[in-house]
Parts: structure tokens; C-alpha cells; sequence
């Protein structure tokens, strides 16, 4: 194969297999090229990739050495887009009773999700995570598109057991808002001792949710390595339960008389 | 830039853009190179993704011309790629009370679940799809995935109204397997009338989800362009209610005494 053929589906092959480490002779092999051919190849994905902000090649070099893609979402396109997204939440028609806002419209974008996902991802990027958790529903797509990035699994905690999931564990927690006691289950098999979770939400207000899960990976005897959610709400800051969290941004001064919002970038 | 370099720009952009109508021009900007060179760049990616059973580029002629990427699944790694699923899925271990499977391990892997969504998007590819509905919770994840190619919104359908979606239309329907009468609900502002929908879901028994759905998709005065399941139940086939839909493999003979099971692909 020759090189500008090469270069296509080497690149196709790394989006496709994020994080993913891959010897050097299995190129080789795959393109019928010598592994100095290969290694210049790596070297003009690795400079193109890392110029337009995408990521970037971790080479590995001996005898089991290889190498892997990184995505990454520079901080300048990470920041050009939470500003866009800033402006296209702060719609007054957007605000719903009790102070929420309608995100659906947002979220149903899969091209906004992966997005989302990868300038989440591309924070946590240096952090040792096994696994994406997140609470049914809305916050399932942004999982989703993380944990793609990170390429770990996604583990989806509910709010009612399913007969189609075998045995599960529940605990109780108090949502922060309201102060309801509820309840989260997670079925036993999804979730090993020691793994190192990344909690996941679209939208925290006081936090209560986002405790509750931080609760049931301890009941697991697995840890907490990262806090990502899309939207926090401003208001409730004082009664926040959550610390060390990321935030791409942050919802303030919601005024349902006046329909007035403001969203501004968040911790990120 | 080069066309070294171009070739993997022009590569990523087509992934992270699929079906999205670029004109030359904005290419002969980005990379300021002349129109004949970026020609000779397309037919390079459009050649070897083809090989490689990506997908290939349409290119449209003329002043308002320009391309987009179509991705797709080849057959034969479409066929290979349901033959691992059914190994991996045929497995007595997963077998649950009410010939319920235990998938969940496969639907949380991302890169799964990612191709999963093109070889359903790739057997759509050629309808008018405006957006692609499923129901919460499990059809979540597929229904991302396979709109991510198709490059259309996700509208989820709960079996709960919630407070942060405003106004919503609410259906009942019949289970099919159990004949319950249960509820389906979509916020009014998520689905416009006439759109083109195409429904995906994880499991099909008899049908009745699915059902429910058509109706919902009905009430608004829309369209059921396509529908797709993972998994079909086989042993419910003569009550089965829906026609018409594209399943990636068929579960049979699930016998929970002798904990036998057996997987094979669908009708795709």
C-alpha cells in the first residue's frame, strides 16, 4: 500500500480504536511496508493531529513497545465551543418550572454529544479510569460519548431494578434539592472492587444525585476518579454536596417572572 | 500543507462530519490548495475507505456541488462482525428469569455499541431518515450510535413523564409478551409532523415496545421510516406484531432448566 493510502486508514484505524495500543509489526504486516515507512507515517498523523487539537500518538518504544491515539480536545477549541454552547443555552423559552432548563434538543444532537464527550474525556484524559458511571436517563448519551473517548465501558445505575439484569445492589440516598429519600440500584456484575469510576451527569443542582452515586461505588469498594457534568446550576452553590467536579457550564440567575437566564463557562 | 498532511485532516473530518455536504471550495481554503489537488485528495479517501468497507464519498457535481462522506459496513464485515456477537452472546450464563438475556455487558462497551449503530445506520442508509426514536432506557445507547452515522437527532421516548421536558404527549399501549396496558410519553417540542422516524430498540419480543412507538410516532402526525433491534426473541414469532424490521440476531430455543441457548443472526 502506498503512503497517501496508508495515511487514510491509519487514520480511519485510530479514531475508530481510541486509547488502543497497537505494535508496530502489526502495521507492518496489516499495510505490507517496512516499520521505518510505518514510523514515518506515525509521525505525520501524530503533527496534523496535534496542530488541528485532536490528540495525539503515545509511542511506546522496545520490544513491546507500539503505539496509541490520545484524543484530545485542545483548550482553544475546547473553549471556542462551551462558548457556543453558552449562547445556544441562554434562551429564555428554555426555562422550565423549578428551575431547570430544556436541554433535550441539545442532547438529542449526537454530533453535539460527541463533543461534549470528548472535551469531558480529553479533562480526565490523564487520569487512571476503568469505567463511565452515570443515573438513568438523560445523562446515558454523554456516558456514552466520554467513555467512547476513554474507550472503558459505560455503567448505568437506575432508579428501579430491572427483572432483566440479574441481582443488584440499591442504596438510599437524600436528593440534595428536595430533600426525598430515593433510591439507585446497580446490578452486582457491573462493577468490580477497585475500579476507578468517572461519575458522569447532564445537570447537577445541589449534587444530591451525583452523592447518591458516589455512595453506591463505595458500597462496591471501587473509587471515584473523576466528576464530569455538562451544566450546574449556580444557585444552590451553598448547599452544594459534590467537590472536585468539572463543569463545562454554569446556570445562574434563572428567572422564571422576568424569563430572564444567564449561562456562563463553567470550572472547566 | 501537504497532501500528506491533508489526507489526514481530510480523513478526520470526514469521521467526525459524516453525511454533511461540504463544498470544494472550503477545502481549497482550509488547506490552500488548488481544487485539482484536493480532487486527486477525495478520490485517495474515497478509494480506500471504499476497500476497506468504511463507507465512500458522494460527490455532487456543479456550482453548488461539493461531497459528504457516507459511511457504511460492508457486508461481509457486517456478517463477520454478527457471527462474533452471536459467540459472544450465546452464552447460558446470561440467561435470566422470563427468557430475558443479560446484554448489559455489551451494550456499556462503547466501541460495541458504536458498530453496532453502523451496521444498523449502513442497512438505513439509503432511506429519507430525519431523526431516529427509542425508548429508556437500553435502546439508548444503540440509538445514539446509529444516528451519530446517519447524522440525524435522537428523540427518547420515556415511560415516565418528567418535570424538566414541559408539555408532553402520552400514549398507551399493549405489552405484547405480558398484555399489560402501559404508557408511553414524548415531550411535545421533540418531534415535528412529517418527519421521516426511524425507530431502534435493544430486545424484541412480540413487539409491543415497538408498537407502542409506531403509535406515538403516528399521534404526531409523522412517518416510521425504518426499524431496527439488536436482538429478536424467536420463540414469540407467531404473535409477533411488528413487520417489517431489521434485527443483527435471533434468540432461540432459550431453555432455562437446561440452561441451553442458542444465537443466531437475524434477518439483516
Amino acid at each position: 500500500m502506498k503512503r497517501s493510502d496508508r495515511l487514510v486508514s491509519l487514520t480511519n484505524y485510530f479514531l475508530e480504536n481510541p486509547r488502543k495500543h497497537t505494535s508496530l509489526p502489526f502495521f507492518s504486516e496489516k499495510y505490507a511496508a517496512a516499520k521505518s515507512s510505518i514510523s514515518e507515517d506515525l509521525d505525520i498523523v501524530d503533527r496534523v493531529m496535534r496542530e488541528e487539537g485532536h490528540g495525539h500518538l503515545q509511542t511506546i518504544p522496545g520490544a513491546s513497545g507500539g503505539v496509541s491515539f490520545i484524543p484530545d480536545f485542545s483548550m482553544e477549541n475546547g473553549n471556542q465551543f462551551i462558548n457556543e454552547l453558552c449562547s445556544r443555552l441562554q434562551d429564555p423559552a428554555r426555562i422550565l418550572p423549578g428551575g431547570y432548563l430544556y436541554m433535550s434538543d441539545v442532547l438529542g444532537d449526537p454530533q453535539m454529544v460527541n463533543k461534549i464527550g470528548r472535551v469531558l474525556a480529553s479533562v480526565f484524559s490523564d487520569r487512571p479510569i476503568d469505567a463511565v458511571m452515570t443515573v438513568a436517563t438523560k445523562g446515558i448519551p454523554l456516558a456514552y460519548a466520554t467513555a467512547s473517548v476513554l474507550n472503558v465501558p459505560v455503567i448505568i445505575v437506575r432508579r428501579d431494578p430491572r427483572v432483566t439484569e440479574g441481582s443488584s445492589v440499591s442504596i438510599n440516598y437524600v436528593s440534595g434539592s428536595s430533600r426525598k429519600i430515593q433510591t439507585m440500584v446497580l446490578p452486582t456484575r457491573s462493577l468490580h472492587e477497585g475500579a476507578n469510576v468517572c461519575i458522569i451527569d447532564d445537570f447537577m443542582k445541589a449534587g444530591g444525585t451525583i452523592n447518591g452515586m458516589i455512595s453506591l461505588v463505595k458500597e462496591f469498594n471501587a473509587n471515584v476518579g473523576a466528576i464530569g457534568v455538562l451544566a450546574e446550576a449556580d444557585d444552590e452553590e451553598d448547599e452544594r454536596v459534590v467537590e472536585n467536579y468539572t463543569s463545562l457550564v454554569k446556570i445562574t440567575n434563572v428567572d422564571i417572572k422576568q424569563e430572564t437566564i444567564e449561562v456562563h463557562p463553567g470550572n472547566y
